[in-house]
């Protein structure tokens, strides 16, 4: 590929860096996009840039806004006074399109982990700690890992919300819709025990 | 989506258009940017748009080039004088990477078609001719589809090209390496078993 074509495998080479872009299928799109209209490829080559502009943050929660607050943050059917903790903007897509939660989020943008140099500092949790004043926030839910490192910082948001007059909660852990026991860890199956709930 | 983000809605949508990509991979790839530095996203933005305008054909061959002659065509240690005809550019990549053929290439730019209005005269056919005759070509191989469009298209290009003093073959047909009988279908069956050479 190389030697075949120099800015093409520049091409492929970077597309290769993309999640779930393999050498493959990287050549895949390179070839497609120069067998397409010249037009193709510049809307795809403008909206990369105009998406990476203009996409922020939401002033209020963290998560993805191209306004100063994020569309989520400026409904007001969603239910005030919940919110839902979690570490990246991406998890709030996963739990919008089960459509579970209806109140309203609070990105914390990682977990505590002193080994990567992630420090409590380091997250949106004095952030967080004034919006429950302001905001009048009466229920927290904790949806973070299930590793040590969101288990820790579960701890630590539950030491430094109690004594607020908000009642925090994390999600259930256990087993997976639709596992088999035998394809677990022990790690999930011995939580799944220890949380065991009568029928 | 829609309704969390136009822009980043739009952007999953066209990158779904890409080959291979489905919603889920669109949606991880845009997040991906969107968490990524800004010139990560520029780099990929103008390798796009430079890959898309300086990347042209051949003059002589018709694969991909960035100069006027692409790097196979100016390679003096290729055997002149040897043709594989392939239909498209891509499929000179996969010629070259199994590195069995030294000679030159030749792209049709598809196969005769009529039902999809393809014709002999929409294909570099009369180039294919002044070639044999400019170059001095001894061999021809057609390295064509085994669809019934392209075996018409291999016996079209036979009849033109007979008499003109150059060897023509064509692929041999049979069980593609690594199959199992059991998985193939009977075409490829019944060609293998017509085909079947003497041990």
């Amino acid at each position: 590929m190389e030697k075949i074509s120099p800015l093409l495998a520049r091409l492929v080479r970077r597309l290769t860096r993309l999640p779930g872009i393999g050498e493959r299928s990287a050549q895949r799109i390179a070839l497609h996009l120069l067998s397409q209209e010249d037009a193709e490829t510049r809307e795809l080559s403008r909206l990369l840039m105009e998406a990476r502009e203009k996409i922020g943050f939401c002033e209020k929660c963290g998560f993805y806004a191209e306004t100063l607050l994020c569309p989520i943050c400026s409904d007001p059917k969603r239910a005030q006074g919940k919110l839902c903790v979690v570490e990246q903007p991406v998890e709030v897509l996963s739990l919008e399109r089960s459509g579970i939660f209806r109140g309203l989020y609070h990105v914390l943008g990682g977990v505590i982990s002193p080994l990567d140099g992630v420090h409590p500092g380091d997250l949106s949790i004095d952030r967080l700690l004034t919006r429950v004043e302001d905001e009048q926030v009466s229920e927290i839910i904790l949806a973070l890992s299930s590793s040590v490192e969101g288990e820790t910082t579960s701890l630590y948001l539950g030491e430094q919300l109690d004594g607020r007059g908000v009642s925090v909660t994390r999600l259930a852990r256990g087993l997976p819709a639709g596992s088999r026991l035998e394809y677990l860890d022990e790690a999930t199956l011995s939580r799944a025990f220890e949380g065991r709930v009568k029928l």
